[in-house]
């Protein structure tokens, strides 16, 4: 089953079945940013057209989502519907299986939104609710459920987090002006957005240039309680000694350089609490397949061109979010969101899919996504 | 009077006043491209509340919208009401003054879309209409008579024509390849709008690196019948012997270049129909400056970023189209729509006013207009 096999399927169950399935996605939104490597949950049981349970995944190693319901709705679930965004899992990790769960609390109907992603195990739940004499129908609201957990999705699929690209420009197409200075390109508005994205992300990325030239905090500032990791990439280790991202109080710091830099700083940092992983050859690839084996889902990147270039060329960036703001600022010379990508002539150039706009006050955001090539 | 005191006015008039004002600017838009120096201008005579006559002026140095309508009504103009988007003319120039045609064909009503923008006479041919005790309404569908006649509204008030910037660019700020290839940056659909665009202005330029790049036609590719004058700038005129733009059968071409440059070429392009003027310094200033003095209201940039830096600087832009589609293509040395404005903080940007976006087909067109600043 491919990923996006149903992306444009028509309504599936009624109204009340979608109107349902959307609250499973706000109580699941509830643990954003927090579940990773697991998705984004959420389980609400209904008897007699009242909810009667609901509950959301809140943490990796805790309760499943439908778990949490069964436990409000006790005896109340027999007979009942249980709206569930994602599958029920079938297999005993960390917490037994949610089918087992179901079928022991005698739930009459399951309404899924998507089958789990994996291709081996995906419709291993549904097939086990199915042979225990319970109805079940997939794919209410799919592709709202396939939006929440995008991220889960792809590291399932691909073994890699999902990666964001995201940069402000002006509407010349410029991330700062030729000096460099780049406070700020976008309105409050925007930039209270991004803090939302990265709320919703499991590690934000730069590059030394960026902690060199902006000395950037990369939190949420307290949008959300949720502070991403903060991740920043520098080979040699010439970055600054003190630097808003040392200060790791409020959100944790991960600076990635190759083997033997700047010892020096290595220590530094180690005492302010940054830690620091080296890496044989540090590149975009090889930061997010560490990061993939820690558990994290979703990156997001904020970093300038070069560094933007080179993810993009390594296949870490799946998603595009460009912030246009209204203005210019002139210079052919003045840094651009994608360095070099070798593409040559203008029919090569990456066409990103299903693209969305919206105004954000006084500014645009256009997103869109990278097909996953093979080659660049 | 200022030239946007009225622009966010409630409605003025009722709903069948607005209706006509909306049919006299369809009837004004038949000349669209055609009436420079003089505005589109269209009028029709409603008489116990059916069309009795319509007109529009169609060229400078023929008779006036009002004149036409009042030739259809014939008799029935007695007692009737005109509308008209734009104040009518009080004075003798190629043609008598239409308030006395009015006057004596003895209309009831005169309603108005705008004042005439010149604040020698603005408000003139209203005057002259109430106090031969005809009722004059002000002001219905004003934002839209203005938008229509912008361009005729920047001539008159600031003795220069409008200047569009027109660029189409890449989701990451590139209107070309690092190599300069750039066909096609945006869709057809695009494409087409900016035929339509170019049928709408005087005249089109682009420098001599746009013509050695692109070789392009800058025709309206028959969308419309009528093409815009093609303006090529070049100091040094190191242009190609052969270029599209030299085929002057389809559409007329006027070379800028600097006294006593390339002599030989200058010859070559007169014998193939090409105008060429020598000024003593080549600028953007200098260039529209003489446009103005030959009767153009409005002219299409479609220059390169060098020549579009230039030409903001100098305040001949007042308007920037930018078309964005949704790709990628890379490189910081890739070419920028702007060139260097010696902005050197963020701070300092251009900011654009009245912003709107909207989509062509998979692409988006943000428009807006930069203010008219004493200095940049």
């Amino acid at each position: 089953m491919s990923y996006q096999s149903n992306f444009q399927s028509p309504a599936i169950g009624n109204s009340f079945d979608r109107q349902m399935m959307q609250q499973c996605l706000q109580l699941a939104r509830k643990a954003i940013g927090k579940t990773s490597p697991n998705p984004m949950v959420g389980a609400i049981i209904v008897r007699d057209g009242k909810i009667v349970g609901k509950g959301f995944h809140p943490k990796a190693g805790q309760p499943h989502a439908e778990v949490f319901a069964l436990r409000e709705a006790e005896e109340l679930a027999k007979g009942a519907t249980i709206y569930v965004n994602l599958e029920p899992c079938n297999h005993h990790g960390r917490t037994p299986p949610c089918t087992e769960a179901l079928i022991a609390a005698g739930v009459a109907k399951v309404v899924v939104g998507m089958v789990d992603p994996d291709p081996r195990v995906a419709g291993g739940g549904i097939e086990r609710l199915k042979r225990a004499g319970i109805e079940v129908i997939v794919g209410v609201e799919e592709e709202a459920c396939r939006q929440l957990n995008e991220a889960f999705v792809h590291r399932t699929l691909y073994k890699r987090p999902f990666g964001i690209l995201k940069y402000a420009m002006t509407l010349d197409g410029k991330i700062a002006a030729t000096t460099g200075h780049s406070a700020w390109v976008t309105g409050k508005e925007s930039r209270h957005l991004v803090y939302q994205v990265r709320s919703a992300c499991d590690a934000v990325i730069v590059g030394g240039n960026t902690v060199r030239q902006d000395n950037p905090y990369l939190t949420t500032h307290q949008v959300a309680a949720h502070n991403p990791l903060r991740v920043v990439m520098s080979r040699r280790l010439n970055l600054p000694e003190q630097a808003n991202l040392w200060n790791t109080d409020e959100a944790a710091t991960l600076v990635f350089t190759e083997v033997g830099s700047n010892p020096e700083l290595q220590k530094q940092l180690l005492t302010k609490g940054v830690e620091v992983v080296e890496i044989e050859l540090l590149s975009p690839l090889s930061v997010v397949k560490y990061l993939y084996d820690r558990g994290l889902s979703s990156v997001l990147w904020e970093c300038g061109g070069t560094l933007a270039a080179e993810a993009i060329a390594q296949q870490t960036i799946q998603k595009i979010m460009a912030f246009i703001a209204p203005k210019i600022i002139g210079g052919q010379t003045a840094p651009s969101p994608v360095g070099d990508l070798g593409l040559e002539r203008m029919t090569e150039a990456l066409q990103l899919e299903r693209v969305t706009m919206r105004a954000i006050a006084s500014d645009f955001l256009i997103e869109g996504y990278l097909s996953n090539r093979s080659t660049l």
